[in-house]
């Protein structure tokens, strides 16, 4: 199978070790609008070579659309202009617009749309890594919009890794990744600006910050040119829960400030119940 | 060296697993309010036995005070007045209650107030382990009011581990850690709240949770009967810091309202540099 990455990043990046590692890729062509991430790929061996878009479609059995979801958008129509027999699916992380921008294209159907669940705080080509995605969930979104035969190589695809598969229409995709993972991010690119705001001294931060301050704030080095897109492109659902993240937080200001620690505590224990989901 | 460890849970307990394996300590006596602490830590091999406080308190060199911090406050009068040549080493979260309860004991240099800056979200004996604190870096508050032997003999045992140290008062103490612990805590606990208030189909946040929403959410899991003493004793430091977490998440959601997406990228550049403090 010759399989072209368009955005040899992270996500792009590790997919294409994994997919080489594991022989479901002959071929792995690479296409990017920096010539300098091209480099760093072949150098670093996620591509084989790299081509043109028109080029690479032509060469590939599957276009595996991996730019940020802005870029995205512009593309994907353009993509589905080309293909022919060849299957294209993205992994970006908001679906609504995206879907929205090509249901009408009459190649629609050439399109899989998924949401490969992993990731890093890390970007660019030299932040892929193998086993990024094993045993991970993906999300297959408007399944039913793709033609058979297309949706099964996706779903090989991705069973080669492997990874578990579910399947949700691309409004609810937005509204639960705006929870679990959208929301995380905007709280930790606010916990950084907060101790940066506060915390004059950066040589106490970095000799007292643990673990804990470590993993809360990891997602504040993620990328704004990733990010901005997708927080642009989920904004509605992302309001919403912000709105109720700083309505809690209110909370427990309001507790702090009343000295009610009897209600803090029953909060927390009931925030506790976080540990049945999350491992 | 006879080490008592007073308060057998993370911290107590990872503690003696340490000082034990390396040597430091010869016997490791447990004393803790619950039997069945003692009998897993018994079993567990954290202590060698368990005695009364006062007992304890008698047959040891060092007494580690690891117990929450607002049982610390009524404990630690009554360990000041049983000691003798003994050292007292607490290694509470919060300082400035602790040290100005015992300010005028006539044996307070006896004790040397420490705060390793190590931990995980879990609670008990059952969660100490080996290597928590390697290479992590302590706090030695108000060092010069502890007597020079009582401070000597504590920077051993914190060398012999290797902990790094660093010197604060009290008060500078509690300020950091409300920026570089307490609000992560606070933090996670929220997010928690506002995944499950939103989120009812608790399989969904299972399957698509990525590592980057358990990360951010893990701390979430910490026991509040350890937590809810530090942010009741580190209400005025952690209001502050929390005041301003607020306003930069509300900073973000005008930013989203306005649909401000160029303001929005800035502020994830600029938080983007705590990259320069944490690894």
């Amino acid at each position: 199978m010759n399989i072209s990455i368009i955005g040899i990043g992270l996500i792009g990046g590790s997919l294409a070790i994994t997919l080489k590692e594991n022989g479901f890729a002959q071929r792995i062509i690479g296409v990017d609008v920096s010539r300098e991430n091209l480099d760093k790929a072949i150098r670093r061996r996620l591509i084989d070579e790299d081509m043109s878009l028109e080029d690479a479609v032509a060469a590939s059995d599957i276009i595996v659309l991996s730019t940020p979801v802005d870029v995205m958008l512009e593309l994907l129509p353009k993509l589905l202009d080309l293909v022919d027999r060849q299957v294209i699916m993205d992994v970006g992380s908001t679906k609504s617009n995206l879907l929205q921008a090509v249901s009408d294209h009459p190649k629609r159907g050439r399109l899989v749309a998924t949401h490969p669940m992993a990731g890093t705080e890390y970007s660019g080509p030299e932040a892929a890594i193998p086993g990024l995605f094993d045993g991970k969930c993906t999300v297959l979104v408007d399944a039913e919009k793709s033609d058979i035969d297309a949706l099964e190589r996706v779903q090989e695809l991705y069973l080669s890794i492997p990874m578990k598969m579910v399947r949700l229409d691309s409004h609810s995709h937005d509204v639960h990744t705006a929870y679990v993972s959208h929301i995380s991010h905007i709280s930790s690119f606010a916990l950084a600006l907060t101790v940066l705001a506060k915390e004059k001294d950066e040589d106490r931060i970095f000799e007292l910050a643990s673990g804990g301050f470590s993993s809360t704030v990891r997602l504040a080095k993620s990328s704004p040119d990733m990010w901005a897109p997708i927080f642009r492109q989920n904004r509605d659902n992302l309001l919403d829960v912000l709105d109720e993240h700083i309505n809690q937080l209110a909370r427990f200001r309001s507790l702090l400030i009343k000295k009610d620690f009897a209600t803090f505590y029953e909060l927390m224990k009931e925030a506790n119940q976080i540990k049945k989901i999350i491992k």
